[in-house]
């Protein structure tokens, strides 16, 4: 029934998932090459993704008592410097600014690659006392990292995110507020993103240079790759010693902050097109869709069909609705609200509104409803919300029956040969062993999650005595 | 009454108007220095009135059919070089990067000063008929200009701002947009920001590198002097040109887009703070005071009163409202108010509680009123539209008062000698003339406002015959 010309463009998913994807982030107008390299150009279509992600989570972190703040872009090569692990991750992967005008710079700076050390400047001058903490700020911005390989949303030289970063008197607190965002990032997930995660610690070798412990959010992708989606630090005292933030505690004794930071960038739309998306192109959950509602007229031409259409679209005024009057067919109409991911369209054509009805589809299923107009906006919102949870209930499913175990070293590299998905195995805690089981086959620990068991007393790799359940998996 | 430390710690604004500016600037906790020279950080305080501007200057920007976007920070020099009178503008004051990681670049890049040349980049793939018009495209981001010396606010070399950038098929409808985003900012300045403005367009002198006409708002500070508060450009077809930017018409041939861009900076808040303040310190409109209500329990420790403030500002659910039940004293803490620039304070004591009232104290005039509470939600609501309303009546006044004419040069000298405020005078049209005027007086023309008048027929200041009426007057 529709116009296949779209649909027809894109690779299916099953053939080619690295193209399927390409595909639907360009026929989708989410996200253009730019010819800056390395960088894309946020198309209006994937931008007010964005701008719902941004409304939403800064909402979730205000209600924990977060304040926003701006922090300048560059950074002076002397201030990344302070923090010696810090600045061997950060450093071979900056851009330097080296000129201002005419003239060289006196020192060299690099575009923010993250924060850290523009707030521990910040924060040597502005806490004194037990008073002032703790400090719990955030920014919304963009930093850039100079990626030899880029993909669209995945990996870009440049990418907007937020990066909290906060400071207290105790590392109890700071231990909390950092668990405490790692519990928003996955809520968000799982509640506006309808995307279930596994949360836990990340291992030495993968936590963020400079941190004393990272959290993550990892979510599994329909091709079973792993997304890392968001992470949640605890700095303890250790940037805080190198930069000297030091306060006043109420025993009136000078002592060390301990600091936090948490970030979530535009790499989670990358997520919400691999977790949700199918063969005719992207599907939104409706909590994070620009256009919840298409209305697509059918024979428009036909008196009262398009005022009709434009009636509707004022009754579903509570909802984000288009009505898609331009002059292409219904076919063609339908390709395209499908292929942009948009939850709801409704087709309403002369029949239609003589018999007081409407036409109502689901993109997550295809089910179409033939809906009285008198019903109308309690049957779009109940649609809606039955579409949230259907997506998270969904994507919920794949994920359990994408997570194997792995008893023997047989087991796991078989597992890995055969399956995509996560394996959780033991891990004897050794960084030598986690490097050998990446070089041998390509698979990273991607966390200790919170829920530990205890599948066997030995390391699944090496045999040398278990200390800790991980969850391996192939990432993005 | 209140506790004199923090307030006396400001310099009157009739003794160093300058200090008095930088003074509540830190003293109201919006801005601080940082340490990357020329950089400023937005504080809570200060970030938080931007996300009040943002959130309700891109509303007005989406009922006219804005899209916002993101678009790449850096610009490579060979895209700023493409339009001559561009590049001359800004070449002399971007940052350049020149490495990224350990390599140098091949070509060098500049952080954005504005994006002209990226929009126009990525319209020449982008547009191709006249369909895909009118492009109406805006981006919300930070931008870095490379100034020599900065103020807080006014002039600093990263700041924040939006970007619209918009192409259209004719030349036409590229002036409307032009003037129809200069009448969202004025109607923006003027409705939520309490403060009145002179509409009209920049000399060919001050306009924008590369436009064929610049439009502009400007608005009177206290101390008389001028502060350009948005600017909308009409580049007509030469960006086009330049870039090669082609669309086929109905009329099936190939046309050129004639282009339009428009901006409003955090520069802005400069403008709130220098046109509203007073000694005690900021004094927000209501529309961007990120907190409306402060309510300041007197003799807290005392049993209910915290919980009756509590109970008010669960009340006054409807606005920004905050407790202050810190351990400072009332004095201090009606000080702090009045510095921030909080628009309505709330003294509530145990007597009070017991005859049911509340006293309610305006910021912007010092009035206090008896409330009682079962009004309270209204007469709030009653006193916050009185206080926009009034703050901009006396925003009016003082610009109505601050306008003079001069006929003769002599006339101009003279009350560029005395006053300080908006001169109009008759101009030749000529640059050399403007130029003179400004090394002569250090005086430069704001606009060339659309009410025109003949105030006579020859130049104020060379005495040939007159083009335009002109609004002169000192800047920052
Ligand atoms: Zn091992
Ligand atoms: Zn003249």
């Amino acid at each position: 029934m529709a116009d296949k010309k779209l649909v027809e463009a894109i690779t299916s998913m099953d053939e080619d998932f690295a193209q399927w994807y390409t595909d639907v982030v360009k026929k989708a107008e989410l996200i253009d090459y730019s010819n800056v390299k390395g960088c894309m150009v946020f198309k209006p279509a994937g931008y007010a993704i964005w701008e719902l992600i941004q409304r939403q989570l800064d909402d979730m972190f205000k209600a924990t008592g977060v304040e926003n703040v701006y922090m300048p872009m560059f950074i002076p090569e002397s201030l990344l410097e302070k923090e010696k692990d810090h600045v061997e991750g950060f450093a071979p992967e900056v851009a330097w600014v080296t000129h201002g005008g005419l003239n060289p710079l006196q020192e060299r700076m690099c575009v923010r690659p993250t924060s850290e050390t523009l707030f521990c400047d910040f924060y040597k001058g502005d806490i004194h006392s037990y008073r002032d903490l703790p400090r719990v700020y955030n920014q919304w911005c963009s930093v850039v990292r100079w990626e030899k390989e880029t993909r669209p949303f995945l990996r870009s030289r440049e990418f907007l995110w937020q990066e909290g970063h906060t400071a207290h008197s105790t590392a109890q607190e700071a231990q909390e507020r950092t668990e405490q965002m790692l519990n928003v990032y996955a809520q968000f997930c799982e509640e506006v993103l309808a995307i279930p995660v596994v949360k836990g610690r990340k291992t030495d070798k993968e936590k963020f240079a400079g941190a004393e412990a990272t959290y993550t959010i990892e979510a599994l992708m329909h091709d079973g790759k792993a997304l890392q989606s968001g992470t949640s630090h605890n700095f303890g005292d250790g940037f805080a010693k190198a930069f000297g933030i030091q306060f006043t505690d109420k025993d009136n004794t000078l002592k060390y902050v301990h600091q936090t930071s948490w970030g979530m960038s535009t790499r989670i739309i990358g997520a919400i097109i691999m977790v949700h998306g199918d063969n005719s192109g992207l599907v939104l959950p409706p909590r994070v869709a620009p256009t919840q509602v298409m209305i697509v007229p059918i024979q428009q031409k036909k008196e009262g069909v398009l005022d009709k259409a434009y009636e509707l679209k004022e009754k579903l005024g509570n909802f984000r609705v288009k009505v898609d009057d331009s002059d292409k067919s219904p076919g063609w109409k339908f390709s395209e609200q499908e292929m942009r991911g948009i939850p709801i369209r409704i087709e309403i054509g002369p029949k239609d509104i003589e018999a007081g009805k409407c036409v109502v589809c689901r993109r997550d299923n295809g089910e179409k409803t033939e809906v009285n107009l008198a019903d109308l906006e309690k049957e779009v919102a109940d649609i809606l919300q039955d579409i949230q949870e259907s997506m998270y209930n969904k994507a919920k499913a794949h994920l359990a029956s994408h997570i194997y175990e792995a008893r023997t070293k047989e087991e796991f590299v078989k597992t890995f040969a055969e399956k995509s998905g996560f394996v959780k195995a033991m891990w004897c805690g050794e960084r030598e062993c986690e490097e050998k089981i990446k070089e041998d086959m390509s698979v990273t620990s991607r966390c200790m999650p919170y829920e530990q068991e205890c599948l066997s007393d030995t390391c699944v790799y090496c045999g040398k005595p278990a200390k800790k359940m991980v969850y391996w998996g192939r990432a993005y």
